[in-house]
């Protein structure tokens, strides 16, 4: 009883700290983007996370953890059914209850449609958005997560993802790369085939988001050990802040090399991509391997944030640097470093080309449906007057006088 | 022992948790009104968490759990006086410690007088509004909150109010409702006889603020259990994250199909609603009751508004379609939904008309009087150059170009 | 079993809360300064925090808490070694582990450098800076800390400080004095000799930062009892929350009586002296003495900030006076308040006199030979024109428009 108690209380704090992440991913996006989108932002974000948490309830949550299964696909069943005793099955020590385990996954769900949002800001029209957020939420997650942590195909496989870097940030990260090919880029983001530097227009909260994202990530991690087990749950966190840690430094570090610039917004997707890298084998790793998986993860953000803009694909916040590569990363990593010998490259290699495969063709089918019919990009004009004005008739800032830009 | 100290934990984070809405108050109010009264705006907020905390300490926490009384008003014993072995009676299982129950009644204590500073914002005369405060947080609101949560009269007849739709939200929305009244609208509000939009002027403090307070609710309702019960305490954090979802979808969806725009104002005051709608019964709902109750709460919100905006009354932040309406509706939504078959709706509208009587009346006698004595309205020239130069002698965003208006 | 998982879910939050804070302090900083130094600022912050975390691994946990050794310096030995059991020792009731020892603590290494940083922003280089910052949070504070929370000498002696007034706060405050005097005033700052306003360019940043520090220390204090013990981090909450009550409030109430003027900052310079003051003994104080303790701090604050301009000290946030001052202040009062009699006046002085030469030595040294070297100051134009611009090519709100000044 005292342990189910003290596993309960854990799992809600670290709901509650994934919930604020948010709030984390909001400040980050409207941050990094110009001002005259800010509304558009915030409106798909608070769409997210409320829609997403509905959806969830209606379908994510049976489909994902579904019990007995072909392993492939579960069914569609609405609600939340606690079992008798209205506690999860006993992991570590002692388990918690139903309703929180409904909660804390349905504050991932939402995640991946976030991520998303950031690679599409400032052209995307909001209705196809918000189609694809409710399918993508609503079906392909919960699908997606249930070959792995709801006990299907790939979990028999043996492959390992702690806390998402491929079921959460990969997964977001595959569409985020669709969505922005099919999309094409801003208006004035390539001159002459060369990328120019849109600057964000509010950094400060940009900065304010990683920290929220940072703090968040303490549930995120902290929570997936499933229980309030001392020692899984603390090293967890230990790992997961020197992963973040190193990813920030030599991200800024090798930026700092390259272009002779102490970069901060660098800096702060350095850490944003330790914090994926470590995600898959936060529980898993020693101290040591974390700052080293952190630390590889800050300087592919470099490379990876220079190759993107190469292939002239505009992600005005890096999500695909971040989530996707660092995701892919993370989880190869455990192949490579965990201290669980049963964790083997391979395993992670085959996890990580499924899900690219199922995430590439449903994001495709699924943005490809919405340009060919309903179109996915605002018009010329809309694009430059900003989407707050034509999408919500309302600006962020009214008191404040604005550059022409 | 086990039990005291997993309470208790729980119990601290709540109350870290309600605290922590007090920024989010504080972003949501600055953020929705013009930057020429942002200091004013923080000032109040501030002053009040700080008076109300040290008033609920002199005053408020004795007045408001007297522990054997008459029913109607305890009496002035001030400080925190812990019985022998340090805690609370024990509830659930196993009771917390007096000082943690103090701490968390206190954060309570000053949402009521926050609720009223969002709807005279822009306007009110910093002093008359400080000693509002004192009075409010220091008298009205213990004495109100003693007939339900220290065992007085209303407890008695059955009346129920898990977490304060009543008690907290309704009893600030009467006040706000009074003070609006009272004061008039902002200049320029109406314009022969039309509302006019008056714009907020940081969108993004605005949804933080949201965010914010939909975390703090974590506390707000989980902690109202008084326990960390794990079948309790989660239970409520999923029916309070449905609500705020459903609200605010619905508001978003309501306010669409009359306006045709998608008004993140809206969708962020719907969230609320269903918070507030949900906080007086959200341990005893299931999931399906909680998404209509919030639902409802959405909708109402959208007429309220406009409603609201019919009478001449000039609320600048929803406060009065947020706290009072959506904490009326929710109060009697008990009544109708919760699975507690000793609760009833002829009790639950008892409640409410008590409620509604005393702070009506005490409110309208503080502020009166406040009107004929001192004064409670600046003056012109001080609402059009803005409170912040006048009253503090400072500049929000003093690097910043402002339009002039 | 259970009281170690309560117990260590207890610190894991605290963790949480208290990395947090690194938020509250950029945006304090960030909002009192002028906003062509934020991007630096936040560079600043980041780097702190993250090299902090890195550095407290390799050297500064095991610096700090040596287990055995002479009592004035411990050895270097990187890493984490947990004991056989993976617990710390058994604290008030059970312990909890190593891990999150190191990240609790890791978290509290790199508050004293930010403190610095606010005291020196708007006109140090950032390389210099980053310099000083690798010394005094890898060797100095862990130095420093050992003497007293390892065990030290000043453990030995009965000196007191259970979470930091004087090991972080004046730990911090001591080098920012020293930081200051070598540094000069910004250009502007005084003419003819009487100090000018330089208004911070964004106070609802500011005021949040507040309250997210003041959240923050429910686990910088709550946590310093290093377990859940439910008596006593109840009793260290309830005392936190009334010392800063009360500062903020005494604070706002002498500057008006004093300036005739409601004065925002002075309000939340209080409420953090209030927090500061109360931090060296919250656990052994009645509300009654922690009332006492932050009023005291709060008026402290206002005779302070005049004093430090009086004596042409170029302070831009107030960090000598919220945390040297107060510090010191704090710390003293457990010798005069503590309700436990072994916590005596002497002991206190002691420990406050060796840390002032410890730290005014250790950093003048640091600083004075940067500034013989490399250089601590920018050069004119740099200052007039920004560091943001110049040291990192970025601008914090590239879209808004910006008064010349």
């Amino acid at each position: 009883m005292e342990l189910f108690t003290a596993n309960n209380v854990w799992m809600m704090i670290c709901t509650a700290l994934v919930f604020f992440m948010h709030t984390g991913f909001a400040f980050l996006e409207i941050g990094l983007t110009r001002q005259k989108n800010t509304i558009n932002i915030l409106f798909k974000n608070i769409f997210i996370i409320t829609v997403g948490l509905l959806l969830y309830y209606l379908i994510g949550f049976n489909l994902m953890y579904p019990g007995e299964f072909n392993g492939y696909i579960g069914s569609l069943v609405p609600g939340i059914s606690p079992p008798e005793n209205g506690m999860t099955p006993e992991y570590a020590d002692g388990g918690y209850t139903w309703w929180t385990d409904f909660l804390f996954q349905g504050m991932f769900a939402a995640t991946a449609a976030t991520i998303v949002s950031g690679a599409v800001a400032e052209r995307m029209k909001i209705g196809p958005f918000m189609i694809f957020t409710v399918i993508y939420v609503g079906l392909v997650y919960p699908i997606a997560g249930s070959w792995k942590w709801g006990g299907g195909f790939l979990d028999e496989l043996g492959f390992y993802d702690f806390a998402g870097s491929t079921l959460v940030h990969s997964v977001g990260g595959w569409a985020a790369l669709v969505a922005v090919w099919l999309l094409g880029s801003r208006i004035g983001k390539f001159k002459d085939g060369k990328p120019q530097a849109i600057p964000g227009h509010n950094i400060p909260l940009a900065t304010a988001g990683v920290l929220v994202l940072w703090l968040g990530w303490f549930g995120f991690n902290g929570g997936s050990v499933l229980s309030a087990d001392p020692e899984l749950t603390s090293l967890t966190l230990v790992t997961t802040c020197l992963a973040a840690a190193a990813g920030g430094v030599v991200a800024a570090l090798v930026s700092f090399l390259r272009y002779k610039n102490l970069d901060l917004t660098m800096f702060l997707n350095g850490i944003l991509g330790g914090l994926v890298g470590i995600t898959a084998g936060a529980d898993v790793m020693t101290p040591e391997s974390a700052i080293l998986i952190g630390a590889v993860a800050g300087a592919l953000i470099v490379f990876a944030v220079s190759c993107i803009d190469r292939l002239r694909l505009d992600d005005p916040v890096g999500a695909i640097a971040v989530h996707l590569i660092c995701g892919v990363w993370g989880t190869l990593a455990v192949g490579l470093f965990s201290t669980n010998p049963e964790h083997t490259f391979v395993a992670q290699l085959i996890g990580v080309v499924c899900y690219a495969v199922f995430c590439l063709v449903t994001s495709f089918l699924i943005i490809f449906t919405l340009k060919k019919t309903v179109g996915i990009r605002v018009s010329e004009r809309e694009e430059l007057e900003g989407l707050d004005n034509h999408e919500h008739g309302m600006s962020a800032y009214s008191d404040f006088r604005m550059n022409e830009h």
